[in-house]
């Protein structure tokens, strides 16, 4: 290593006029980066500024990034699952929605949503007596407590029921109804580890008769894009066509998938409310603030593109078991591909 | 984050033929990079396990990576310095050499070097009864001093006098002269921190009149590849060729630079061995065994090739104060505060 | 290079459980980059199958690629301006709105849009007879019409009078007005060419003066996402209600620009219809079917969500000859030129 | 596409002091890149200027590309074969070295070599009356013949026969002895195709009975650094030494290749001349000067640093039908590992 007499070259550099970017802090900023393959022919590159975690557990590999454009990322087996400055948008978009459309939603059931995020949003509901979160990876739910600060309420909150195993075996096995039921699951890839959690047979024979009367289901639906929405989007709007009444597809750009995400609510009862009802039961029912949803927003969310549209109508496919579509694995709830045993 | 049922996802995906290669491990291997630019339209990336530190000293940035390829290095200003599993070529090839031409060198002072290595290499000569290594950054010794474990026993050996000041004013405020002088500094840029230390007038004037009788001038010399060697190699040998009557060149790949590295031994006295001498030597004096150096190692590492010779031969650039040659700015010593003008 | 005897050497590497994914097509798909810095720590990578053209006009330096994700994309002073698989979200976005809100758009004035695309949905309404397109680099339209086959059919419509000409020149020059005058050029940056076509000033004195009785205005608005939208969104809007009684923003996602991107029309005259209305004139009126927009997806472009609508109610800024604001910019019309103060 | 009026956006962004790089020419360099994965976890990245080609033959995949920093490039399966820029340090070390140690040369069997500039070092040699090039890829050698211009002479050399055939074949189907057998072949990679023509097997019973008396054989040899060379290097070093009485390996750094790459030369006949001795065979034999090699280069090339002799010395791998041992697969030589059917 050089010895660096004559005082700061780095403030020469500047001076100089140094066209080649490695004036100080240029490359301090950029030399570290986190890069994903959206798909194989796109990638998706974040500076960093530290590693904060790597590690393995029983199901995945995990990592927590300190990102420089969307701060702390949790990474799963190389697929970024949340970022600290935007996973509001898909939280609150995944849990607001199902909850407000109900008329007094008391018991919810989550299946994942190990990191927290979910049962933070669902507990800001004053209506909300017990949330059953049932996560399988025990390492996961554990070092998001310990790392993920914004979600330390919520996983000490005794309204919170915490539990370790396969969602489908604990729903199967509970005799308990719920109002709200909420698939916070990788995407449905074949062969992946929650295929069979989104299939016609598991929505009608396992969620549908867990809800209670009036009860509404919700899931995480994949990447909802103009070109990516084929991929899940629309076959599991399809086959939960198949099993409720009153299926209600939305979407919302997140900026560090770099795509647009969508969700599914499923019922059968119906789940309409205007833009204004739905902004008095926010206020009447939650705590604090949304920064991401409100009425106008859901009702901007909820009406999908003319090309969305049409794919969503005219799509036939069905996820049942032993058949399946393939998405390349991004963002959250993709994970499945890649966990090892 | 996802739920992940159903055991091993990743057997599944490699079972399904999945080809994008996002089985486990692999994302886990490669999603965080280091990348450096070797020039402007060259880049040299490694995959990272983490980010040890990141900060900045008064007069650079620097971070203390740990690198997949090359283990963990310290990148100063965004140019790599150091990397753990080749620095021993850098710093026996800077080292060793005069010392070993030296008949008995007793008194070592060192221009840079904060690093530590330099000093290591040196006290591993018992000949060696003092070594005073000058370094301007004060914080980046301190940081070397607490990451570099290589380096602990050097720092602590009761010959080694650390100065922290720039290395011409104490070179000239000193009194005592040295039996060797090593320069282990940045590279000589115009407007950049050392280009004064490279110069004709700085080695007649400050370095010659400090070294004892029989005395040897070392430095590194920066890129000495078949290409690279114009852009600084061939001018500092040049230059001290005005000044000293023996000069010596010589070169060695270092894999984590990509690239091709010299050296300049100057002196006024012969500096000549046979392979057989130096390995001799090298038994007597050198407490250990070297890594990469030997005496046949040495004759390979100066005997040019064609090209580069010629161009040493060709050379008529003298650095003086007020010319200097322009280098993008990469490897050891060359770092962060490369300007042109 | 050497021999590669005994067959197929890529089958015999799978079968050997080669893990490093360089089978056949892997490397052949994936070698090729180009890498465009969303924000400075923020990169979007597409594969590359060629680069088509590489050149540099009198303004700007421009390329043809042809991409894997996104077909092929027009570059300009290295950014993406237009991909050809999502180009006509961002056209039809454009023109459509403006152009079905007036009640009989005839003549229309086109700011930029040298690319073609504009002109090509602009003339697709029956009722247009009249297309102004002024842009000022004569070299990126000629390369269009050479490159860009989809546009042909515009460039050579005889509705269309092609003028190359600073945009405000050419506008004041004329004595005519116009029903719809669209503005499709880089984003306001302080500094950057087109700074002065986004002030109030501009608007008051050089485009409203330009519009005929019930005319619209619409433009480009930059990155319209949850964060980027502040960049510029917010303040051409702002600027815009200083001018206009009636102001609509309204925004969409480009998957290649990895944004929601936005526009804002504006008029004396109010702009409100219904989805079905717009249905029905892009029946009477659009030649062929939209691919992107009809009704219900522009009520859903055009209702904000909170956050950004909350931005927009809140902004102050206005653009004035000697300010702006800096966006690091990206995309449709915001090319190369951002610099800041 | 913006209009962009107002002159130069490009010289206001250089005299506003742009710090973020895009100023015209700066994404015009650096915006497309050629990236190889050296290593898993190592990459080298050229910018490109333009993909000349891209394509498969029966064998491989094969792409001409003009990169920025090393010129033309011949890309196989992903992987660098050779840059126009320093493919003579390849092409000489491999050739001349056996031909200046052979009394006198007139035939020469080339095992693999299409793309044309081994012929072209051999051609260069007065004593060669007879070069067979045997390459099994006739694509290969007809692109290589149409694009690289360099090798155009060669090619026409009626002293050049080339055969479209598998190098074993070829070489045991023939009556002819040969004065020196060329191996300029992929990599010894178990299960790749050129596995079986690196063997203790096929040396001695198929090259050794072809080489006429006083006979040299050289193959290329992988990575040669001071990590790289226990790849393959060491092993085909050991092989020879199973099979000939002298055996000489000897390296050289290739810019492009980001290492020190190898060759062994073998005979039953001494090896061994002095720098001065292959300077005046040079002088005499070899029409045009090398760029690269001459006497001392070689004494060079051929004195490998220590820990590189002490892994030759230690090595007691011998590559057998059944035995191989892994290389990542980098450059020349190296495209088996990737061909398809």
């Amino acid at each position: 290593m050089g010895d660096i007499s004559f005082s700061n070259g780095n403030s020469n550099a500047i001076a100089n006029g140094n066209m080649n970017g490695n004036g100080n802090g240029y490359f301090q900023r950029k030399s570290c980066w986190y890069e994903e393959e959206i798909e194989e022919n796109l990638r998706w590159c974040f500076a960093l500024n530290s590693i904060l975690h790597t590690g393995a557990t029983q199901f995945q590999d995990i990592q927590l990034l300190d990102t420089k454009p969307f701060g702390k990322a949790l990474v799963i087996d190389g697929k970024l699952q949340s970022a600290e400055i935007d996973e509001f948008i898909y939280h609150e978009s995944l849990v607001h929605p199902p909850l407000l459309h109900h008329s007094n939603p008391k018991t919810v059931f989550v299946m994942g949503g190990g990191e927290g995020s979910t049962a933070r949003e669902l507990l800001r509901h004053k209506t909300v007596e017990k949330v059953v979160m049932c996560d399988i990876d025990e390492e996961v739910v554990e070092f998001c407590k310990s790392y993920l600060a914004v979600n330390n309420e919520a996983f000490c909150d005794p309204r919170l029921e915490l539990i370790i195993n396969d969602a489908r075996a604990e729903l199967e096995k509970r005799e308990d109804k719920y109002d709200v039921i909420v698939g916070d699951l990788a995407d449905p890839i074949e062969g992946g580890p929650c295929y069979q959690l989104y299939t016609k047979n598991f929505y009608e024979h396992t969620v549908k008769p867990k809800l209670m009367h009036g009860g509404v289901f919700v899931t995480q639906a994949g990447p909802a894009g103009v070109f990516s929405h084929t991929e899940v989007f629309s076959c599991i709007f399809n086959t939960l066509k198949q099993v409720f009444k009153y299926v209600v597809p939305y979407s919302a750009h997140i900026p560090s998938y770099a795509d647009i995400w969508g969700w599914v609510m499923a019922s059968d009862y119906p789940i309409k409310l205007s833009p204004d009802e739905l902004d008095l039961r926010m206020k009447q029912r939650i705590i604090g603030e949304n920064r991401y949803l409100d009425g106008k927003t859901f009702v901007s969310a909820s009406t999908l593109s003319k090309a969305v549209r049409k794919s969503l109508d005219d799509e036939t496919h069905v996820y049942t078991e032993g058949s399946a579509r393939f998405i390349y694995g991004h963002g959250h709830g993709s994970s499945q591909k890649h966990s090892h045993g």
